[in-house]
């Protein structure tokens, strides 16, 4: 039996790997003073109509339940947020500066390597509207792909700016119902052929073409990049007026970040929502935020593969040396455990070169031998990096691991 | 808007609740060598329907997906376990030690404080049929709560053994078929009437209510009761025939932890199921295993109130005297970010009484007042418990405070 198409197992290697992302994830976010928080995995799908229409139920995965309820595994993390917020604005104090690592879930349709679960890191900086947020953001989104030992040379954060196209739609009269189409060819630049681009852009096609190959002075761009500067980041970014971001509800600076190679799909991408709140929950809150998923990054990270994570090493493996486990070597085991070792031992007698082959295999620093001597308050142990052995008194053991972790 | 019934919101303090948990749980786990794994949310039906009848649609969430797959969002982790366990078996060093932390969803009718998802640490060995690994189990179970200050007087596991009843059924020639509703009417002991018990069990109720009020010698309890007496566990066992456990599939001993006090449900559950892995995947592998969620728990130790996680402390919090940032300020903080203390500031120009203030209620540990003396490489610190405050040179900064880390 095999998991659903585009669902992952996570056998331990994986799931270690994974964990280590997390853990990275989770350690940077501290460190810009995120503080954690999750919500449900199933909402009512009024939740993601309110602010993506009817077509998000094409490529969402969603049923009646049993209470009649129609209901959709999270697509994403952003409505859930403003829900959460809304509903308790007033006790936090502001700006609210909140992360969540979901997993997340998409029905399209099955290519290879493309998945319908990811997880995705969402930090966002709620009730503060000024560009300090985004600077803030963009900063921590910097730092966690550099805690990956990833550089300038791996990866860049193409800086856009919706007002600025707002700016320009208002100055040519273009009505507002238009703009969505405005933003969606635009965002499909890369993607498809120029010819086509022109038609959906028509009369404005070859303004805007030469705004994308030159981007006029812009002041949001020059306090941004200023900001950026200052924090010694000036580097990790560029100005793409062509990043717009799919999705309808940005309202200023917006970003996604992509390997320099240009060989993977976007790393993270983020902006500002300054409207979601009110559409959501009826009040006027500003907000803007990142999203990071797990794939491409541990792509970029495996290809790069400086890091690797591995699994925690076992201290202290058990020898039985008489086959049979004798009473105090159990309890010295579960002594040990308390005291915050990691133990094993062979469930079943076995043969002393077999127990300490499995010492080998497991990668434990030390094999504990407890034989008969025990009643004399005395073991011996196998330092099995350096192949040397002694013996101690039991009530030393302790204290000698402790020196040697 | 609400979330739905059944479904948690993990505000940031929830949230640090939740990890608190995890991350006790998989300390004890790395400390008995189980490594950690997981699977999709999201399995076919056939699944659970191999492991648990068709009933089973009847208590959890179960849809048609758009690739016309019967799908249901995972109730328990044992059955992805078993697949993922024989597709690779050949693969691991046995006996298998892994854990995980599934989110696991059941569709029951909404009670009060009844949820529709919860948390569950899954622990199981797979690969050694000998009592050892059930005791293992037991232990790993207990020393988690340990962790947890729960002792002696608040949890009890209380152990049994399907195989003594099988026995017992063998011995009365009762056919097989019967045997499903013979553990039922044991499992509905303590929550019906002993008259309808009676009526279940029929001609065998007088002898299994004398079993129940004084149990018969059993050698395997003998033998399991003597390993955890060896490991100093005997005060937090006692044998329950009464405890055969809701589901089919349980071959051997099984067991239950409940407070002692009786107040609460279940803490945790488990038992051996050596059947499983052939009914899933053909071949003919032992396992044993327990699951402890995390909202029985959570309820007992909130109660308990011993233990209060809290978030981690900010480290530094600068402020800027003059109101504006400076640029050798900024890019002071990512430095000290990068070097990993947790650094915040506000985003906008405020008083310095106000930014101080705001350190106070961030419990910042220390204020950095970051004043034009930077230009001149000077920097004070302001230690917010103690009240003092002194000047130092920015190149000593971060030495300084890790000395005080």
């Amino acid at each position: 039996m095999q998991p659903l198409p585009g669902f992952r197992d996570f056998y331990p290697s994986d799931c270690t790997f994974r964990n280590f992302i997390f853990s990275r994830w989770r350690e940077i976010c501290r460190r810009f003073n995120f503080v954690e928080y999750d919500g449900p995995l199933l909402e009512t799908i009024e939740l993601y109509q309110k602010k993506s229409g009817d077509e998000i139920l094409s490529q969402i995965y969603h049923f009646i339940d049993k209470g009649n309820r129609h209901v959709a595994l999270r697509p994403e993390m952003t409505p859930t947020l403003a829900r959460m917020v809304e509903a308790h604005f007033k006790e936090y104090k502001k700006p609210i500066k909140w992360f969540s690592i979901p997993q997340l879930f998409r029905y399209e349709r099955a290519q290879k390597g493309r998945l319908r679960e990811h997880y995705q890191l969402n930090c966002d900086i709620v009730g503060e509207a000024d560009l300090e947020a985004d600077i803030e953001l963009i900063n921590l989104a910097i730092d966690i792909l550099l805690s990956f030992d990833l550089g300038k040379d791996d990866f860049v954060v193409r800086v856009s700016d919706r007002l600025f196209w707002t700016e320009f739609l208002k100055k040519k009269a273009i009505p507002r119902d238009d703009w969505y189409a405005f933003f969606q060819a635009i965002d499909k630049i890369e993607r498809e052929p120029r010819v086509e681009i022109e038609r959906r852009l028509g009369d404005l096609a070859k303004e805007v073409f030469a705004i994308l190959e030159s981007p006029p002075c812009w002041e949001r761009f020059e306090i941004l990049l200023e900001g950026l500067r200052h924090r010694g980041l000036a580097d990790y970014v560029c100005i793409d007026l062509g990043i717009v971001r799919g999705l309808a509800y940005y309202t200023g600076i917006v970003y996604e970040i992509f390997d320099r190679a240009g060989e993977f799909r976007a790393i993270a991408g983020g902006g500002r929502y300054d409207d979601l709140l009110r559409q959501i929950g009826g009040e006027d809150i500003p907000a803007t935020g990142f999203g990071m998923g797990d794939v491409v990054l541990g792509e970029i990270i495996r290809k790069k593969n400086v890091i690797q994570p591995s699994f925690p090493r076992l201290d202290v493996y058990v020898v039985f040396p008489e086959g049979k486990k004798n009473p105090q070597g159990l309890f010295l085991i579960e002594q040990l455990r308390r005291q915050g070792f990691s133990v094993d031992f062979s469930f079943c007698p076995s043969k002393l070169k077999k127990q300490l082959a499995t010492a080998q295999s497991l990668n434990a620093r030390f094999a504990l031998i407890v034989s008969d001597k025990i009643e004399e308050g005395i073991v011996e142990i196998k330092n099995m990096d350096e192949r040397t052995q002694l013996t101690l008194p039991v009530e030393q053991l302790a204290g000698w691991l402790k020196e040697r972790s």
